[in-house]
């Protein structure tokens, strides 16, 4: 182990400066009401010694923490093998970074730790938190409602619309993008194309940013037929089994929209293994516009771009400034200004050639 | 926002059951000295408020937090960008997860997010660090030292060997391999192919681990052309730059070591372009064993193993055993048996096509 047994005391500066151990919490809780003269003494007592305040017991009296938590809803494996992760990371650790607030990412093996998460959530070690990947039926909101910390959702929580009914005055906020839109735009190319037979790779159905995109896929394809639609998980791996059983089902598909890059580069794997030329047999667009994954495809990826990394940022901004409201609030009630809402983000098709 | 107003306080506990603040304090954190009809009152008046009492202040009794820090010292990029983090952190999860000790990941931008990263370690938040990827004149060993939090590193501090001379009795504890005999290994296998122009692209010399490879290269290559040594940093773009730079300066060598895979990949790009055959031109051996990087190579890539995982799981039994320790020799002193001392594991060679 490599610690120091010597770490100064609070008790010790109190014995340098002579005065008591009160008098020297005060000061360094920035407490009113010490003489000048003794402020002057422990500020020199606790510079000769090195002494470092303990922030558990500052931050009952502060209550911050300058940390906040990301908790992403997958087992860590799956949170290092997907790119997607560390691009929203990336603008939360550049805006929180912006902001001398530490990103602390909490890390699980899956659901089954995640009554750990609540209580490292409840424990007073960090000021907010940012949630994202959550399942239908996932425990962690109601973990993180039950530690009372302040939280925004990437990707709209599966719950409901918005807010939960029993605190309408809490309402749910969110960043996501237009996952829909996106989607009604991908099918839209294709059937301008020319495509009749469209098939969907869909994400894995519990989580709302799949369920948005199958919902956009349909909003154009009214009358899809049921077996032109395969449930993937978003993984490279998914995707090429959910594009064998389509090929399997309707062999006469000429068009894939996979509800991710991930996806749709395990589809063009299959598809070029079955001899199917793309985009000319069948024509292929996936969803994130993923560096370089959507580059790197053969052919390259026509695909849906959401700015991943934007969607991290804007997450950790709202948190923040819902916190300084917070602080202000407490203050001045009413100079705080209009709560933090939710927001979505737009999609754009970024044409190459798959499609 | 997302939060409760109505989390249940202390003090609402403490009316409902009808006793003190202090009492209810006292039985939350389980001490002595309150009569039975009180702690069941207490206890019933906990239950029926749903409190969750509030760990910040319950750990200043019981410096306990069930979580543990890794701080890994490079931007969260290359965190991202380099499987070896993921996999040291896998290793390390697993570990924690099977003891319920929750793994807080502190994400930083570079070096100047350190002193951050130190508030955070000194703020009674976790119960100790896993550190790992220092470099010469890292600010993080210092700042640790006066966070005073017990530490275990992942790879041999580059301050001195095994222990700091201020603090005898608490040497430092660390997990690495063989760093130089697995260099050793590598050339000697390439000389025993005949090669006589044996290059050697560096990790980043700032790190113990590429000063102890290099170091193992010179063991054999006892004279080596200083020309045939160029220093990486362990990316595969800096494997291409050292491979360029080494074929400019030495087109008649005819193998090359490389300090870790990624740059070997690197360096095979490079070998290609320029029209040399490997093996049959250029011999090429890595390091690390790094999956899938090393198979898929063009050719598979021979290498020297070191299993990265298991770092990391012993990195976190270790310290978790000396955490073990201390809460022990704080009850009974001579019961705490040996401190966990530094482990430094073997490493072997695994023959692909490539060497």
């Amino acid at each position: 182990m490599t610690e120091t047994a010597s770490r100064p005391t609070l008790e010790a500066v109190a014995a340098r400066a002579g005065v008591s151990r009160a008098t020297v919490s005060r000061v360094v809780n920035g407490s009113e009401g010490v003489r000048e003269p003794l402020v002057e003494r422990v500020r020199r007592a606790v510079e000769e010694l090195g002494y470092v305040p303990n922030q558990a017991a500052r931050s009952l009296v502060t209550r911050r923490h300058d940390a906040v938590a990301v908790v992403i809803a997958e087992p860590e494996t799956r949170v290092f093998a997907d790119p997607f992760f560390a691009l929203q990371l990336r603008g939360i650790s550049k805006e929180l970074t912006a902001h001398d607030s530490q990103l602390v990412l909490l890390l699980t093996e899956g659901r089954e730790d995640y009554a750990r998460v609540g209580r490292y959530l409840a424990g007073g070690h960090v000021d907010g938190a940012l949630v994202f990947s959550l399942h239908l039926d996932d425990p962690l909101p109601g973990l993180i409602r039950g530690a009372g910390v302040p939280t925004v959702f990437g990707g709209r929580p599966g719950w409901q619309d918005g807010t939960r009914s029993a605190e309408p005055a809490t309402p749910t906020v969110y960043v996501d993008s237009d996952n829909r839109g996106g989607a009604r735009d991908a099918v839209r190319h294709l059937v301008g194309l020319g495509r009749v037979r469209v098939a969907h790779i869909a994400g894995p159905l519990d989580q709302t940013s799949a369920v948005d995109r199958l919902d956009g896929f349909r909003d154009v394809m009214v009358d899809a037929d049921p077996r032109l639609i395969a449930e993937g998980d978003f993984t490279p791996a998914g995707g090429e089994r959910a594009m064998r059983e389509l090929l399997d089902r309707c062999p006469d598909l000429d068009a894939v929209f996979a509800a991710n890059d991930l996806a749709a580069s395990g589809a063009l794997r299959v598809l070029r293994e079955r001899g199917r030329r793309v985009p000319e047999d069948v024509a292929v667009i996936g969803f994130d516009d993923m560096l370089p994954v959507a580059e790197q495809t053969d052919p390259p990826l026509t695909t849906v771009r959401q700015d991943i990394e934007e969607m991290g940022r804007l997450m950790a901004r709202l948190l923040l400034r819902g916190l300084e409201r917070r602080g202000r609030e407490d203050a001045v009630e009413d100079i705080a200004g209009a709560p933090p809402s939710s927001v979505v983000l737009p999609t754009t098709l970024v044409r190459r050639a798959s499609a």
